[in-house]
């Protein structure tokens, strides 16, 4: 049974339009449904006392957009709504407005038992303290503060876990009065909110060259300008630094003075004073990633930036991804008040907050002293395999091979005699069940064709020895190899 | 006091090393302050019993480093560490690029034991299923995966995770031949990064109004332009859409039919196919935001846009905040294979991965069965808790009032009669100790003064009651002095 429309003369809508409109919302809010007939025009012109073009005009709108069929003699019927004729395939590639990195997709890791992958940055599974995680979790899911944990948090983070990390920094002569911390979902989301907090398209930021892909990558994809400036074997070169800044006015500053990745390099105390004077006269903020810190094992511990920083220009961003379990994403910023406090207004549009289970098991890892317990066989481990990497580098890289010292952290960089190419020795390597990442993935300017990076915290020192003696053979083969081309015929030319 | 230092002619490093060492350390320690006075070379060699020569060049190699000054005949005195120009402060205001969305703070939640406040959409502590939360996480930290959680991750998430979802989603028929999941930090993430993903600055973006303010956040934040499609008793106005869509040629759509945040409204079948054909027609991807789709309370479930998408257009995202623990981050994304790759390298840049013990520990909730009777038990909850918030709005409410009737979710819209305005009643409601979010909180275009949200879910019938007691009696009063002065003398006039 259907109704009948009420139509308003008084309307500036016309008839034929109120009478569309009225039977639309009628199938479309399903009253009426598909295969029900509505009435003839003749029959409801006469019904509502219309003219019956009006109503004819109203039935040809209905049946152009598919709502309505007529059949000849019989009526019009109900059609629509309903996804009837199959809808044409949105293209999505034309839809997606953000640029694609492609050259930053890493290499498959090896996943076979024996093989040796030096190509990630993280900590040991065998070094895992499996049973202090477990003990702390079990400690905070039985705790009386469970219901909290698992109820909506604040984007700053979980309370006392801010409070820990202010205060420790306080007790370290971090924390200038005015600072605050927020909790990141690790650095490298405080990388990822701090570019959207200081910079915008077109800014220019300076950075490490090689530098961690990831942090290079977060300011390319939001149309910053990343420069790079130069790292030698005392971490950052000071007069480039100085003379970029003058040129490129950058608007931010991004360096990792303890242990960079990829070069493991550190910054020492007089450079770190220069820095911070250059900055202050330019009025640049920077950024210290700090991920690395806790992990020296060599020489003494020097002040970071954040300590040395009397011009309050240093956001610190550190994290427990390297020093306890990556899977746990907990990271933290640690920068003035007025700086954390619009990070946490993004951070509430970005994720609402980091997950809080693993906020309050790190908490309690650490204020169990389990974390420092920790952090000391880390760093014995750590010294360990420093000390295997560098002995299996000189015993078995070619002659004529550069590579960094570094006091702390998980990598060393390496870079081999012209002509070495890094990137095509790796497909002998991997054949051989041994990889590492060549340097043109660290790269900001020109690539480094004969650098790679060993990553070697998370190898024992068995598998550091045992792959670097495969790597050095495929690299003496090779240069044996490239001897007798260049003894031979002359290579034909390229066309 | 200065204590002496400790030599060690045993040791391997030569003695001015030591010295060197030593000071050093005191003095970056801070045990040392600057302008404080180190003995005279003769003085200290005397003391130690060394040649002065040997102290001399400990104190040399201090002061190139800045470390401590030699005036003649005055001794030497600690200079750093530190910057020892006081460098000049960064001015922090001049160098954040972020807009910030001022307008969008929320108003403190009350907190005391007694408060009531309708201003969260988030599921009710002691709803909480602690035992089985605290079963699962045991289950998962003892099992024997534990190491493979703790370890670095993938971008799209956790495995097993990704299979179950997946998996589940097909059985639902959710899913397309093509499609695929990725796992996000809630659904906050998933609108950051497809906005990122699908927008760009300067595009327009059609969203419902009012709406949730994380998802308007998003976009007005990245500098797309976002217009308001209005919302009825029926969930989106379609003819509004229609007419939008042509006129504004929007590069996306978001849109919850599903008991919508703030009105609760549901989005009738036809209107859903509607919607899928205008979009198909347009050419324009959808995101359909089904957060609260298991939270129905009344009627039959509907399909989504994602069942019924034949174009292979709508996105889908949901997420456990709703219906297991907002405190543990973990939404999802499903979507046709090609948007998923992409969305797991920006993933990669933004956090590498979310968090993977809560990512494990949800899915063992899951597998276990635990969820499907939390569900049950929460929508049990929850139809009780939306019969007893219809009841006092019917009671308490004074007349002219106009409210939403949700079959599900957490909140419900009320309009107040004109003149009154639910941000200045908000005052009064607060001193009461009883709190709601007035409609601007969730306008795209023009606030509607009169509306505000009611979030039901987390409170007790009981206190749902008593709320609503309170805030009609508050209105009450109000309209009855609006009467009154309306009655009484002109207002003057605004200078």
């Amino acid at each position: 049974m259907v109704t009948l429309p009420q139509l308003d003369t008084a309307l500036e809508e016309p008839l034929y339009r109120q009478l569309y409109q009225y039977y639309r919302e009628e199938i479309l809010s399903g009253r009426l449904s598909r295969g029900e007939r509505i009435p003839p025009t003749r029959e409801l012109a006469g019904q509502l006392g219309l003219n019956r073009a009006t109503v004819a005009s109203a039935y040809e709108l209905l049946e152009t957009e598919g709502l309505i069929r007529g059949h000849v003699g019989r009526g019009s019927f109900v059609e629509g709504p309903g996804v009837d004729v199959a809808l044409s395939p949105l293209s999505w590639p034309e839809r997606l407005a953000d640029p694609l990195i492609a050259e930053t997709a890493t290499p498959a890791l090896l996943s076979s038992a024996d093989a040796i992958s030096f190509t990630s940055a993280r900590p040991a599974d065998e070094l895992f303290p499996l049973d202090e995680f477990r003990a702390s979790c079990a400690e905070v899911i039985g705790g009386a503060q469970a219901a909290e944990i698992l109820q909506l948090g604040s984007p700053q983070g979980f309370g006392p876990l801010r409070a820990h990390l202010l205060g420790q920094a306080r007790r370290q002569d971090q924390a200038r009065p005015a600072d605050d911390v927020i909790v990141t979902s690790g650095c490298q989301q405080a990388l990822d909110l701090l570019q959207r907090l200081l910079t915008t398209a077109g800014d220019t930021v300076l950075v490490e060259d090689p530098v961690y892909p990831g942090l290079r990558n977060v300011f390319i994809r939001a149309g910053v300008r990343v420069v790079g400036v130069p790292v030698g074997a005392q971490g950052l070169d000071l007069e480039a630094l100085d003379r970029l800044v003058a040129r490129e006015r950058p608007r931010l500053l991004v360096v990792t003075p303890n242990f960079q990745n990829p070069t493991g390099t550190t910054l020492p105390l007089p450079a770190r004073e220069s820095l911070l004077r250059m900055a202050a006269g330019a009025g640049l903020p920077v950024v210290e990633n700090d991920i690395y810190g806790e992990l020296r094992y060599q020489g003494e511990a020097l002040p970071t930036l954040k300590a040395l920083d009397s011009a309050g220009l240093v956001v610190q961003i550190k994290s427990f991804s390297k020093i306890t379990f990556p899977g746990l994403r907990v990271g933290w910023i640690l920068a003035p008040g007025i700086v954390i406090e619009r990070l946490a207004e993004l951070k509430q549009w970005t994720d609402l907050h980091s997950d809080q289970l693993s906020q309050a098991v790190l908490l309690r890892f650490a204020e169990s002293g389990r974390l420092a317990a920790h952090c000391r066989r880390m760093v014995e481990a750590g010294a360990e395999r420093l000390r295997a990497v560098l002995a299996a580098c000189e015993r078995h890289l070619p002659g004529g091979s550069y590579w960094t010292r570094p006091q702390g952290g998980m990598n060393l960089w390496v870079r081999l005699p012209e002509p070495m190419d890094a990137s095509d020795l790796l497909g002998r390597a991997v054949r051989e069940n041994v990889s590492y990442l060549p340097g043109r993935y660290f790269a900001v300017g020109r690539p480094d064709p004969g650098a790679f990076r060993l990553s070697f915290a998370g190898l024992t020192p068995e598998k550091i020895e045992k792959g670097l003696r495969i790597l050095g053979s495929i690299f003496e083969k090779d240069r044996a190899s490239g001897r007798e081309l260049r003894r031979g015929a002359p290579a034909p030319a390229i066309v």
